[in-house]
């Protein structure tokens, strides 16, 4: 079920320019109790992609009211809001009045098995590079095809999510989530000033990690230290944190310190526990 | 107006995974006494694309058909024709059966003051840089969000066309064409194998060099390349050739190689004359 502008509908204009050129952002938000978990921090991220873009952010009372018109009788589900920069005509200039288009779009709860979070789970490496656009980097916009060559690489079937590097052989992130890795007791996460996605969760942890007696540093993450890490999680807004207890010829304990930051952010109900 | 799998439409699905990553291609055609020129080669780039997305290629016949339906009573128009991989759930992977949807817009035929051909245009050069994605570049796909940037600077507008460079300062194309440089008597224009999209008529223009007596070479150019060429010109479908009369502190002449160029794609309605 999608609402377009606070109206059910299934249909999109076709001037519209999240078609055309992806000229967008969207967010993916995990709803609990019929309640969008860290709403502020999807808005927040939702108004900065909207600011790189030049497209004029939506009003939060707004998105608020069309969410509860989604979420009422909700229990357990997927709120996806997409903001487009609205119609315009052929041409990538943007038009001179821009009328941002609000997508909410309800999705089932997907039934990941719970040993992804408890266990962990068996990850595999991508050979699709993202490649290097600082302009964009960090902001959840609408141009996803690189993800889509990831998720459509042969074999990628035979894993729950796959870890990317960039053109220059970095570590990123993964497929639809974000990567940390913990070393020596430092938890440490990719820089994304050139490429991935800066997810709400990532910034939950390294937020909170202080509280949590951790040493958090954004930083550039080579294969090797990903190798030679304690412990490696992924991250989202809907999986939550899922351990990684194999990548590679690699194995990894799900460790203390990643149950720590999952039990905490469980807490908070920052992720569905 | 556009036409949908061959159904007159407004509107897509809100499923369409066009609008939710951008997973798609499309070409934009030049349409003169009715018909739509170079269409061979549309088409060609056309199914390039989808090769390289994993989206089945359309059916030439079919497009045809759905083109002259479109088409008919038009004499100089634009059709623009997008295949996306069609609908899908929430989630990057393709779906296990993809149904790829056509559409097909018409358009005006844009009212480019005639002079942008004959006396040259004044261009502008974009802050935006390109970045480098391998596995995209080349093809027409739908995730232009560099354009639209690049369309979006302050003072765009006091340009027809703007050249880009890549994120590591190489010349790659103008925001909506490709770029050719003429120097001692020899045609370049720049390697797309990191960003760009490979045009139509820079493909024609590659092919019909040798006829006119010139050679054509692919290349990785520079800025003072550019600044030092002794003819520079835009090219794509729709404005056909443009010659840059002045870029940055520099005036080209409006040669006589680019002229002869132009005179051949125009003899063979490969552009509009």
């Amino acid at each position: 079920m999608f609402l377009v502008n606070g109206q059910v509908s299934e249909h999109l204009s076709l001037q519209d320019r999240a078609i055309h050129y992806g000229d967008g952002v969207f967010e993916t938000i995990a709803v609990d109790n019929g309640a969008p978990l860290c709403w502020e921090k999807h808005l927040q991220r939702l108004a900065k992609g909207c600011h790189t873009l030049g497209i004029p952010a939506p009003s939060q009372p707004v998105l608020e009211k069309e969410a509860a018109q989604l979420l009422s009788n909700q229990t357990r589900a997927v709120l996806k809001i997409i903001i487009s920069r609205g119609r315009g005509g052929r041409g990538y200039q943007s038009p001179e009045e821009i009328s941002p288009v609000r997508i909410l779009g309800l999705y089932d709860w997907p039934d990941y098995p719970p040993e992804y979070s408890k266990a962990g789970i068996e990850a595999g490496l991508c050979e699709t590079r993202l490649g290097h656009q600082p302009l964009l980097a960090g902001i959840k916009h609408l141009n996803r095809l690189e993800q889509v060559l990831a998720r459509s690489e042969a074999g990628a079937e035979d894993y729950p999510e796959m870890l990317m590097q960039d053109i220059s052989g970095l570590v990123i992130e993964g497929t639809m989530s974000n990567v940390f890795i913990i070393s020596a007791g430092r938890l440490l996460t990719p820089n994304l000033g050139c490429c991935g996605i800066a997810g709400v969760v990532r910034g939950l942890i390294l937020e909170q990690a202080p509280e949590l007696g951790l040493t958090a540093e954004i930083k550039k993450i080579t294969l090797d230290e990903v190798k030679n890490a304690d412990e490696l999680f992924f991250c989202n807004s809907i999986m939550g944190i899922w351990p990684v207890k194999q990548l590679l010829e690699k194995s990894y304990p799900v460790g203390n310190l990643t149950g720590m930051i999952q039990n905490r952010l469980m807490e908070k109900r920052q992720i569905v526990a």
